[in-house]
């Protein structure tokens, strides 16, 4: 999960030919709640969303506009209010602030993409959408990403910006990316929203299977779940303005744009998990070993997702037993008595049973914010791998108290 | 989950027959740690263990000796050590305790059942088992009951009994148990221990399909996923001392004994829940109108089971968004738009949308100490209810705090 060394300043705003704007427009409490991300020039899209069945009315029409096919010209985000259980008034609401922003930027309605944010079964403050899209308009600028930012958090205690750049013939090709999603454990409804950019020129169906491609490997694997709320989404631009040839599986710097889209989604991600509600430590659950590659993920996620584990790592307790037992109840084949795990390269057990590591040694890898536990199914060669954070009593207090 | 009438007091004691015993052997740091059950005359015995793929030396030997059919005369249980992860020695450990409680009772080795819960990974104190052994036979007891469901403890904080009191050709059979378990949130390895007893005859293979069947409707539908520790055990042993012909499928009391043996789970199963780690709040789940069965079980399961939706619940917060959403995400077809949604008959949500409900109204609901969830899919005519409890901080508290 190292960010590679070309990892740069900035976020959305990063590549060349976007601006951005975060302001207050009063659908929070207080602060930043309203994004615009705006592309100088037509850009391609590609965009992942929720497998839940309720979906928010954002998504319905996200994924309309993107089976539509064309490309986008920007994105709308509101913090504060998900639009979510809001019926076909929330879709026509989506709607609006779509032809809004697009009268604003004198570009095609389904050239607008929205997103939207916050609590569920509350209808959009349209009116103060209404007010607030030609401020944000006015807001523009091409490093505003910061502000982009800091308006589409809800429960995030700090804003999430990654960006690399890749030398593609003589020339710098940037991806940029900003996220939001706090909650951490089994949350599947602490919205995901991801948001990439590129000045790359892509065309819509490969910049889509980098997308897919970098989301699995990130977002997906992070103890999140994050394919399951109302209003999930990771949406990607590109619109070209590095000025070279498409890239695309054919060109020599595919793989090296790949992997670029790849670190900023990594970055994302980890961040995102070390801002986990009262998070505290960030884990990489590493299995190895597994007969299949189901199995390691199995494997994988019933760890990182356990409930009894992520309170054992809050309390520096290497309570491996948990672990191996919720590796027992993942389903994925396993022999117990040949199960091996280790905390930073200690192991702790073998063969199934302790390996009288000091338990001052282990205790003070589970003290440490970041540590690695490896489990070893030794019945294969699959691995996965998955990032998590531990489980504090602060996240209870946050979620009790985060209102409807 | 109402008690039947004829709920009376006590428990795996209460039928005829039966003596117990519950000690401080020294296993725990403090407290009874080490249960004896004995029937005076052979009993027929049942079983459903934990299927999680790593299971504890007790569970292996229990397995063993149903499979291997006979009888069963007592049940040696101790908490403060699990006597999982133990290898080859901790299976002879499990033996070795049947093998000197039959011989302190002078009755079969294979008569003798054992079970643990407490720590993983740990050997079983053979020294402190040896030498309390003795002693609680010493303390066997027609009225031991209680002792034995203290000594059975880990982080519960109160005992649980039950029984049931049933007329049949003018006598009396009476039922009893007792139960340990207090994880409540996807814990699958808080271990479910339960015992059972009655004066019954009844044939071995009644006596299983009659527990199988009423583990099903009541420890398998609290949001403790029960069956997936690595100790998890229900045992039911049946001695006949009623003196009654065998009760059986074809017996005309037979729906009455059933009718018993649930009244007795469904009471353990609810003080297990009321019991939960941390738990402020029974909170009864009630999905109707699903297509089947199975999408029933499985809104009803990710809602109960859903730490956003528990968290609230401690939060006295109406967050019926969240419990949308879970059931959205459980795999279960279901339209949204359909969806009604009420606690203790106030309507929050009718056709997936805010029912206007005044938001005082359903703030005291949540603030009882026990409220009714009901969601209802208006798809069709299947139902499934569970027992869940809220999610507090002192949840993550206990649990960072137990100590491998």
């Amino acid at each position: 999960m190292k960010a590679p060394d070309t990892l740069t300043a900035g976020g959305i705003t990063a590549p060349r030919g976007y601006r951005a704007a975060g302001i207050a427009a009063g659908i929070k409490a207080a602060g930043r709640d309203l994004a615009l991300i705006v592309s100088d020039r037509p850009a391609t899209v590609a965009g992942v969303f929720t497998t839940n069945r309720v979906v928010a009315a954002p998504v319905r029409l996200g994924r309309e506009r993107l089976a539509g096919g064309g490309g986008a010209r920007a994105i709308v985000v509101n913090s504060g209010c998900a639009n979510a259980c809001t019926g076909p008034e929330g879709l026509e609401d989506a709607r609006r602030t779509a032809r809004l922003a697009a009268a604003l930027l004198r570009v095609e309605e389904r050239e607008v993409l929205v997103c939207s944010t916050g609590t569920i079964g509350k209808p959009l403050p349209m009116a103060a959408i209404e007010a607030g899209l030609p401020r944000a308009m006015a807001a523009l600028d091409p490093t505003g990403g910061a502000d982009a930012a800091a308006a589409i958090l809800t429960t995030d205690t700090r804003p999430k910006q990654a960006a690399v750049a890749l030398p593609v013939a003589g020339r710098t090709v940037t991806v940029g990316g900003m996220a939001k999603g706090a909650g951490m454990i089994h949350p599947r409804m602490a919205t995901l929203l991801v948001f990439l950019t590129t000045d790359a020129a892509v065309a819509a169906g490969d910049l889509q299977a980098c997308l897919r491609a970098a989301v699995d490997r990130s977002f997906n694997r992070m103890s999140v779940d994050g394919d399951r709320s109302t209003n999930d989404t990771a949406l990607f631009l590109a619109n070209g303005a590095a000025e070279l040839p498409a890239l695309g599986p054919g060109h020599a710097a595919w793989r090296g744009f790949r992997g670029a889209v790849g670190a900023v989604c990594a970055n994302l991600a980890r961040q995102i998990v070390q801002d986990g509600e009262g998070a505290t430590k960030l884990v990489t659950v590493a299995v190895r070993g597994a007969p299949g590659r189901r199995a390691a993920e199995r494997v994988a996620r019933a760890v990182a997702n356990s409930l009894l584990v992520k309170t054992s790592w809050f309390g520096a307790d290497p309570n491996w037993g948990r672990v191996l037992c919720a590796a027992g109840y993942s389903g994925a084949a396993l022999d117990p008595d040949r199960v091996e795990i280790a905390y930073d390269g200690i192991v702790a057990v073998r063969d199934g049973r302790p390996a009288n590591a000091p338990p001052d040694a282990l205790r003070a890898v589970l003290s440490r914010p970041e540590f690695r536990l490896e489990i070893d199914l030794h019945l294969g060669r699959s691995t996965y791998t998955m990032t998590a954070c531990d489980c504090s009593p602060d996240y209870v207090r946050i979620n009790a108290a985060y209102m409807t």
